[in-house]
């Protein structure tokens, strides 16, 4: 590879992008890169496509995001795409890609099938996060400060599920051990992404544990999250992504699902495998897709069917 | 101090022993210390006094833990006193102090007052077994191998809330990376800690947050534990204790408490603070204890008038 910081430094403009629907990873490491970067270059513009979730409005940088425009015909010397295992996740940036001179790939998904002129594609990392840490401090020489290294620990934390998933290694620890060192404040940031939830997602929590369905011999666990229950608690449908999880983490069970209603005859699946079983799989048969351990779709048809046609396609495998 | 390897080496038989109500860090650094000793001594008896909760029974060697019987009249040259922060918490086992030649305190609590022969207490450990770690790495020179390295992850994961609370040092990510090069199982783990509730365990948090109670301007959240819901429910009390935390996780919470029957009139409270409250302070004043932010205490009296109790003293400093 031609030395990073020449291509950076011959670079007139860079920019920086992500996938579709932010998560930790995918922000941390946007903002940890382009605070970065901004140290050492003037003109980086750092885009994404949609809104932020509420409980990353602390990550340090925010205010330097910029909507991603596709009628601005901006062109850049060199694009960062970030934690995006398939082009076709970039949403509108998605027409950067062809105004953009090098693309400069850094990804964690072992679907990557390294589609930039330079590649750091390593599935055996925890998160995109991780990859970006080692670029700066080996890659770069820039020193990690603390704005950065808060965005850089909130990809890796979110992406490990608190360091719990079988992703974590012992790299990813000693990397977390120097983004501590540059004084985060791990109290402040556990709040912000734990400990801040909504009354109303707690009892809407409440309801939907009290009313979670068991099937196929209560290995296979289903949410159902409706219009109407969403309305009666008032809570931002984004913000139940996490439900799945309490579902996934009961005894026995193999499959977790949570099926939402985006419109009338419109689901989403999102699905959650313990052991065994690979859910991407699964979701692959409904036109979607994702990890082995966690995948999700879009299907037509009412909530009934959906499971229905579900439960069919587990049974075949379980 | 005398080096602990000739300590050791020079007693006839050593023995090992925690707190009550053992929790993953008492657990961990018991049986982690235990499994190491084994290695170079022939004579080492770990005890313990309680039931050990369901999750903790994957964890190596705990087919080594004896039952503590006071009438044994057991004698010992060395006894390692672990994450005990205050002497009269050793419940039956503390007669074995008085029949021990000499003691080995290692803890993390603040509260601790150094009450062993020899002492590692150290307050910014994230926990005992990141000091059991160090001593047995550095002072003993003990290679920490697959089983020991488990149960020391154990305490240390269980104890920062997963990486998650301000204990977690940076060193306490470097020796967690040093567990995981033992070639720990991160999957198997936190399966048996995190992904393996009882369904009835699920159901009853979904009652207790749908039930949730709101007090002094919704500062305050509160869950009563009765008697009653324990058995609707058929669960064991004491697998009730992480329900705390989602009260804890509430936006704008500033004190979360549960009140559990133990006995007609007889009310455990367990106290968890977010911020700067205080929650030690507020569990002294009923003649309880722990940390500032985790603390907890044993009220004689009604559940009503319990929580009205603590309600008033809470009302005075908030």
């Amino acid at each position: 590879m031609t030395n990073p910081l020449d291509m950076i430094n011959k670079s007139k403009n860079i920019a920086i992008i992500s996938h579709v629907n932010p998560d930790g990873d995918s922000l941390g490491s946007i903002l940890g890169l382009g605070l970065a970067l901004k140290k050492i270059h003037t003109n980086v513009t750092i885009y994404v496509n949609d809104i932020v979730p509420g409980k990353y409005e602390f990550l340090p940088g925010l205010h330097l995001l910029k909507k991603y425009d596709n009628e601005a015909l901006d062109e850049y010397d060199l694009t960062f795409v970030l934690d995006c295992g398939d082009i076709n996740r970039l949403g509108y940036s998605t027409t950067l890609l062809s105004r953009s001179k090098k693309v400069f790939n850094i990804d964690h998904h072992i679907s990557n099938n390294s589609f930039g002129d330079y590649n750091i594609v390593d599935a055996h990392a925890s998160s995109t996060c991780e990859l970006v840490y080692d670029f700066l401090s080996k890659e770069l020489n820039i020193t990690v400060d603390n704005e950065i290294a808060t965005c850089l620990y909130v990809g890796i934390n979110t992406d490990t599920g608190s360091f719990k998933y079988d992703n974590t290694s012992p790299s990813t620890h000693i990397v977390t051990a120097h983004l501590l060192e540059a004084g985060i404040n791990i109290e402040y940031i556990t709040y912000n992404l734990y400990q801040n939830n909504s009354i109303s997602n707690m009892k809407f929590l409440g309801h939907v544990l009290s009313h979670l369905a068991l099937y196929l011999d209560d290995k296979v666990a289903i949410v159902d999250i409706t219009d109407d229950l969403i309305e009666k608690y008032s809570i931002d449908a984004a913000e139940t992504d996490s439900i799945i999880n309490y579902a996934r983490d009961i005894k026995g069970i193999e499959v977790a699902i949570t099926l939402r209603e985006l419109e009338e005859d419109l689901i989403k699946i999102s699905l959650r495998a313990k052991g065994d079983f690979d859910v991407n799989k699964l979701a692959n048969i409904f036109g979607g897709g994702g990890h082995k351990k966690a995948s999700g779709a879009v299907i037509r048809g009412s909530i009934d069917n959906v499971r229905e046609s579900i439960l069919n396609e587990i049974k075949k495998s379980l």
